[in-house]
């Protein structure tokens, strides 16, 4: 099977892991094999038929690869991946009164004269929104919502069994930033957070602000800030490999969408000077350090689009780090000379990375990419989860900078010193350690802040497999 | 237990059932026993606690009453009472590449240039979105979108166990009718239908109506219809008994809010011909029957609440049926005596009907109430769940007129003829066969309208129990 995986998927577009990710010999996440539920999707019955018409026409509408691949995922989405279901069975007239009418009345007005109970007994303190326009999915660029939902729910199944959170999709038929903050403003009262997901830059940027200033729980896009933590954190780790100092590096960040100027502020709120920002016009971010520090929350006021101080090229020229977050290829190994000693790059770009894993791992100190099959896989899957369980632990009100600094941190610190290497400077995304310890650092930091709510500390850490719970389908 | 939950709702509020609603000794919801899974909740741990301050000042807010019941009503609710789940699990990179990144992209792109496969691909098709602005919830008025919460959620355990639907609550922070037309038209891409739950009126049909014309999956405002075929199903049966026709009783309908005038709507469509509609200012719904047959999807218009022509109990004078969706204790015994022979009364106020039982069985023919502890109860459970099964089984874009009817026929034709009596009506809310009867006739009737996008027939009724699925709590 995972020889038909990587054969399909090897054309450029993506592989799939089938090795582990960690070079001590020591697998991490050999814990989750412990759950003993079937790994493999069940399959709907109506799966087992033949692909239909409007299935097949897809297939056959791009270059030929073997199709048994392509029939697995699509059989694997047949129908959808998530569900709802009850946490008891209503199945007589006592247990119908209980849940439902009359007894549930006592409840709403429980709730009704003191909304903070809404996070005792409603299931508002455990869910997250996650919303989209459709303007910005995956590398696809602009399919709209209904064309999102896949990802979607693959993201609200993540939530569910990495950290227990019940997410559900909320896709939008409207890309207009007022109607979404309108929107998300009215829905809002039944979740404890709001996770922004594949909207596209600039406006990303203006409806997380306002939703923030409006609403009185936690909102993330997390294609900014769920980069920005785990970037930062191999960052860290990369640097410690390296023996140097995030404040003495000069770090080129390639590509300012809504990834890309994220990195920025979170690199110069974590101690970065010197930072040039580059999109495809050129050196686009530029300043002198104290400017840039000074205002990096409202950076892309700061980007010279049309007005380039330079070239990628000349923006590289004794740089120590690169981040890529833009497209594939950009990056050649004559760009790597113009670096200092020791280039650390960071290809992000999807599918392909700036530059090539067989370049990077030879002409760079320190490679990392957001591909699965390679080490150093810098994926948000590190830090939405965790980031949303503690900030629902701590029943906090925002996600706040000391918050995001305490993720980055807490990442980096779960690759163990003895361990830490060019190829090993972030956890898996299967590690169970990863969840727990992100989440203790965000409701933490939360409370250091006074954006927590919920004043009890949990005190020790969690159990790492607090949240790897088991899905039993139910029907 | 049974005698703890009698004694503490005994005060009017509310009687919970302890005895079957079946007068033929042979209950019908026998089959439901056969589930094994545990009937009760599963109690967080933390719910073992005492309850906490704030439940304790709500409790002691009111007359005192035993608290047992009362803390076990909140245990139930503590944390929620639905979550999502993923259909399998992805505990390894295979199975992430399949469901997430990198796979799911071929699944968006299907998506995109086809929108139809969202029906296969995703959820949309099994998902419906239970919205409410909070300002008509239960008996209690207008508590708003937080508050309304504990309802909605029971309401997707009922769709969920009832009928295999994955719905979620949207408790909406607005109850300006634009904006909740805006924002459900909106969030409509992931929803194969739109459950619209205590949404006060007038401002419901309109509300209704908009979203009708505005999406292309079925729009149903629960409290109007599900009210209006199951009165209807009941007064069919009860004119079996009383060897009466439809077109020949004179029905008087009394309170013209949302399930009034929708009773008032769906009579009239099924054949009702002499009908007098009173509010609280007296008799302001009148008319030559033609013109209240052709008028009746503007029902609205026609009624004069400024200007009554009679009193209620000049209405009551001759009529065959009254339906009460008032409020309490509206209805004495000396008003059944204005009434023709053999009255049939459903009284459906809550929690305190508009004649109350013991006289209600005393002095009508027919009685009727939304009680669960008494026979024939008016429940819209019957209906909702096998509704939206039916509407998305067929993929229908509406809910129109003779789906309505189709309901109220198949509900009525679940009572047997051999067992139809006085106090036996309308079928239990347990017995297995309403959803998938109701279900198929609402998919049956999409077709034979031409409002349904799924060509394919059922063929064969569904079995009792398909819908009957156990939940599994997963953390």
């Amino acid at each position: 099977m995972t020889a038909t995986l990587s054969l399909a998927l090897s054309s450029g577009e993506a592989r799939v892991l089938h090795k582990t990710l960690i070079t001590d010999g020591n697998p991490v996440y050999n814990t989750i094999r412990r759950i003993t539920a079937p790994a493999m999707p069940v399959i709907d019955k109506t799966a087992e038929k033949p692909a239909n018409k409007s299935l097949q026409c897809f297939e056959n509408s791009e270059n030929s690869r073997p199709s048994s691949l392509i029939d697995r995922i699509f059989r694997t989405h047949q129908g959808g991946k998530i569900r709802v279901a009850g946490k008891f069975l209503i199945d007589n007239p006592e247990s119908l009164a209980m849940a439902y009418t009359p007894g549930v009345s006592r409840v709403c007005q429980a709730v009704a004269a003191d909304p903070a109970l809404a996070y005792r007994l409603t299931g508002k303190g455990n869910s997250v929104a996650v919303v989209t326009d459709g303007s910005a999915v995956l590398g696809l660029g602009n399919v709209g919502p209904q064309a999102a939902l896949p990802v979607m729910e693959g993201k609200a199944m993540l939530f569910r069994q990495l950290a227990g959170i019940d997410a559900w999709p909320i896709c939008l038929d409207t890309q207009d930033p007022d109607e979404i903050v309108r929107i998300v403003t009215a829905v809002a009262p039944g979740f404890g957070g709001i996770n922004l997901e594949d909207i596209g830059a600039p406006r990303c940027f203006e409806v997380e602000r306002r939703l923030q200033d409006t609403l009185d729980i936690p909102v993330m896009h997390d294609d900014q800030h769920g980069t920005a933590v785990v970037v930062l954190a191999a960052l860290l780790n990369a640097l410690r490999v390296t023996g140097r100092r995030l404040d003495q590096v000069t770090i080129v960040v390639n590509g300012l969408g809504a990834a890309g100027i994220a990195c920025c502020q979170l690199l110069l709120a974590a101690g970065a000077v010197y930072l040039r920002g580059c999109d495809k016009q050129g050196l686009v971010l530029t300043g002198r350090p104290e400017v840039l520090h000074h205002s990096r929350h409202r950076l892309p006021h700061l980007i010279r689009y049309d007005h380039p101080v330079g070239t990628l090229r000349q923006a590289l020229r004794g740089a120590h780090v690169f981040i890529g977050l833009s497209v594939g290829n950009v990056l050649t190994p004559d760009d790597l000379k113009l670096m200092g000693q020791d280039p650390i790059v960071f290809a992000l770009a999807n599918p392909d990375p700036e530059l090539p894993p067989e370049l990077g791992y030879r002409h760079c100190r320190i490679y990392a990419s957001g591909r699965s099959d390679d080490p150093n896989q810098i994926n948000n899957l590190l830090a939405f989860p965790g980031m949303f369980r503690g900030a629902l632990d701590a029943r906090a009100t925002t996600f706040n900078e000391p918050m995001l600094l305490a993720v980055a941190s807490a990442l980096a610190a779960l690759v163990p010193v003895r361990s830490l290497s060019g190829h090993y400077i972030i956890p898996s995304v299967f590690d169970p350690h990863v969840v727990p310890s992100v989440a203790n650092a965000v409701s933490q930091a939360a409370r250091d802040t006074g954006v927590a709510r919920h004043a009890a500390q949990t005190g020790q850490p969690q159990s790492p497999n607090r949240y790897l719970t088991v899905n039993i389908t139910d029907n």
